[in-house]
């Protein structure tokens, strides 16, 4: 039996096989044919920030944003779309809705499932709540939890519930309606709140608690989330790098530290600068802003290099499900730093090509031409995802799906032509 | 009325007062005469390591030990006696129960109120549970922790439960079997684990969680801990000093941080030295271990110094109930530090003597002689704690409590001689 199966392979954890046998409408084997097998999706979340995506979606993109989006179809299946609550929502009572829906299906369209990002912080909040009651503050914190969740539920079933709840009782920098909440309710109902009102909105969703603050802090937090029974989906890692590549070591010993809970881990917020390195000095990535902050051919060459260890390492450790790199272009790039995959005036830098030729390439099953045996079976293996079969000549398509670590025996029923009854 | 009062006075959350009214035996008001007041203890825990004293109290005192004993007694009310597994019970089955209750009753016999320290913690650690199945390591815990609180229950019924489980799980300085137990079952488990021994063994115990991470972690694992409806009693903070005083205000900082859980806070090790400053860039004081690090002149003055802003500021902070000063003598002190109150010969520092004016001078009544009015009446006003009023002339005594931030009412009938129906 002929195998279509990528040579290069991956992780045996990420690698899923099935047996599929294809017959015509009349139940009669396709024996000896020729199928093209070819790989559509994969099951890893490959994501990266979709705020690019808004404008053309909405009819407002400027030069260069329907390029962006190509190439963002391209190489990602996954996006974060914001829905920080101060620019959702600058005047009570007119979220941004519509504008987001046309994000979220225009990106739905060419495949791109979504996350929005974050329904819960401290910071990014609008004006007109500062100065409220706690309890009032509460009650309109729950019903926009409610409205978001609700408003998308189908487009997008995974949110980041809550963001950086570690440091949010005590965050001290800027005036926000959130930080008196958390410090009067307690870090766990905070999330508890989050978690209840998403939940209530959309039982289906995948529900994340996403933080920067990777040290014991948030393991304690977890541990007292997970004892009081509040159910969350997958744990969310920041790992903003601009003051260098922490190497594989580093990260793989952070990222068994919280592997140890049992739920899938998400890397919700990947960066690598291809500039110069932010100074060690500075603590918080937020006190690093300069007029400038160019993207050099030495520092893109290094992070197309770090980009690929980084992604390999990770897609190596068998529970983290999903990597999302923070920003598409440098253009407007988070805090200016050069840590797109595209340069400012859109054209690729290394780093886009190397994480193609990784996810696209490698990791992969391209377009491949195996012949059916005489009962009509040929193999599939590769990496968890869709693939289609298409027999040679044919304008007849078949959908499989691999998981991780499954052997499958699929029977698939085609309508061929010149095999019709 | 006449008032015995210390003019120098203290916080005011810390001071109580009662208007007393003596009478004779035969209910006659002890009008018109003159009654000498004094203080006796404080409530607050004004404490330090009872280590040294363990000697002296099983007859196997060195040179020293006896006057130690007597300077320990007269400054501090409140003893840490050392529980380290490894240590106190090095042969399986053959703990130093003996020996501890020895001092224990040595002290107690003092007026010095008593800590055990620690029941479950992962350094000092007996050998012989090294290699042991994790269910096997978890039942002796159990056993240990309801063995040492019901053998100690009327002696000791402070202890610290659990120590430093911030680090617990992730701990990787040297082997022992209690970090795979805390990375098995979580933090929390661990603790609930503690709490449910001890306040089992001895249901009248004020049990504590105590730590050096003060950081946020430390707040998440207690909001954790409180979510899961484990009951502790009061909030234990170390604070060792080797690298330098943190100053008031960012002591004060840490203890809000803390104080909002609204329960009683403990500083339950605190260290300042008398010599030179440990390097800034050492990050664990275990890695800084000295062939000698001498006590100066200099550093004596700045310890005396230092004491009394840390002392003042912290019972000058509502919440606080408690300071253990972490070293009684330079001699055998924790990592050679020279943070004793003594010199390694016996000789007191002049932080013994700040401490002394401060505790038992300006916050201390001592006798004092006041004259009851016409109803036989008189005031007191002090720090919270015992009193003892006896009437001039007279061998009777009487004992009274005043309590924090109360006015009381308290009729006394005193055996006075000539008096007598």
């Amino acid at each position: 039996m002929q195998f279509a199966s990528n040579p290069a392979g991956g992780p045996a954890h990420r690698v899923g096989e099935a047996v599929v046998t294809l017959s015509d409408q009349s139940g009669n084997p396709l024996a000896d044919t020729e199928v093209v097998v070819a790989q559509t999706r994969h099951a890893f979340g490959f994501g990266n920030i979709g705020f690019d995506v808004i404008r053309v979606a909405n009819g407002e993109g400027v030069p260069g944003d329907a390029e962006l989006a190509d190439l963002y179809a391209e190489l990602f299946n996954w996006a974060t779309l914001p829905f920080y609550w101060g620019r959702f929502e600058p005047r009570e009572g007119e979220p941004d809705t519509a504008r987001l829906r046309a994000a979220a299906g225009y990106l739905r369209a060419r495949g791109v499932a979504l996350k929005g990002h974050p329904l819960v912080w401290h910071t990014v909040q609008p004006d007109w709540l500062l100065g409220r009651p706690l309890d009032e503050v509460e009650r309109l914190q729950r019903a926009r939890i409610r409205r978001e969740v609700s408003d998308f539920a189908g487009l997008i079933d995974t949110w980041d519930a809550i963001n950086e709840v570690v440091i949010m009782p005590v965050f001290d920098n800027g005036d926000n309606a959130i930080t008196p909440l958390a410090r009067a309710k307690g870090r766990i109902a905070m999330i508890r709140m989050a978690f209840e009102e998403a939940r209530a909105a959309n039982p289906h969703a995948t529900l994340l608690l996403n933080d920067f603050d990777l040290s014991s802090a948030y393991e304690c937090l977890i541990e007292g989330v997970l004892e009081a029974g509040i159910r969350i989906d997958a744990i969310g890692l920041q790992t903003h790098m601009h003051q260098g590549y922490w190497g594989e070591e580093t990260m793989l010993a952070m990222v068994d530290r919280f592997a140890r809970y049992g739920l899938p881990l998400h890397l919700t917020e990947t960066s690598l600068v291809s500039g110069h390195l932010m100074p060690p000095e500075i603590r918080d990535l937020n006190d690093y802003q300069i007029p400038s902050w160019p993207s050099t051919e030495e520092g893109e060459a290094r992070q197309a290099d770090e980009l690929v260890r980084h992604y390999r390492s990770l897609v190596g450790h068998p529970q983290v499900e999903a990597i999302t790199y923070w920003g598409m272009t440098d253009a407007g790039a988070w805090l200016g730093a050069p840590i797109g995959l595209l340069r400012a005036d859109g054209s690729k830098k290394p780093g886009y090509d190397a994480l193609h030729a990784l996810i696209k390439g490698e990791w992969w099953l391209p377009e491949t031409t195996v012949r059916t045996d005489a009962d009509g079976r040929l193999g599939l293996r590769g990496f968890a995802g869709d693939y289609e079969l298409s027999p040679g000549g044919s304008s007849a398509r078949s959908a499989i799906c691999l998981s991780q670590q499954q052997n499958q025996t699929v029977h698939l029923t085609m309508e061929v032509e010149g095999h019709a009854s």
